[in-house]
């Protein structure tokens, strides 16, 4: 993924229930749907096993991300997020202006 | 931490070695420093068993950014973060420009 700024990230933090049912097959139906969402650059997530995580999706203008989050499929997830797998959890949408990287054997760019 | 909005967001993912000599303790360093900072709002990270992670920190301005990557101690832990503990990561300064929660119990505001 390397899109140039300015694009836009929704940082979604969330602390899960123990709930598991249904949960797996939302991440990966959700995510597939996202990759074919227009608008969208891609998504990096981590979860620690206390059960805290932060997923971040990189999209080219807010109106993706509105699209994205009325998303009939989507909208269900989120509905059954704050009822059966979320005890918590915020979004932020940010707009990224710049960014560098680094990776072994590359200098920093 | 309850900034409102237009505060600052670094996203800052990674993937680590498996070099553990001194890591952790850089960690908690750094974190206890980056609260001392000035304009720092705060920190949310998650780590996957794979090595793979998203730490986010919060801050008030750009200003506020760069002094904090510029700080001697931080600036040690960087360039050793290359030598040692990091194959690659990346580094993105956003602005969040709007922010909603949910939390079992309330309605989403």
């Amino acid at each position: 993924m390397v899109p140039t700024p300015p694009y836009y990230a929704v940082i979604f933090t969330s602390t899960r229930t123990d709930v598991e049912d249904g949960y797996a097959e939302m991440d990966a139906v959700l995510e597939r749907l996202a990759k074919d969402a227009p608008g969208f650059l891609g998504l990096e997530a981590a979860r620690k096993e206390d059960g805290f995580g932060v997923t971040v999706s990189y999209w080219e203008s807010e109106n993706a991300i509105a699209a994205w989050k009325a998303n009939v499929d989507h909208l269900a997830a989120q509905a059954r997020g704050r009822t059966d797998w979320y005890s918590a959890y915020k979004v932020r949408i940010a707009k990224v202006e710049r960014e560098y990287e680094f990776s072994k054997g590359k200098d920093e760019v």
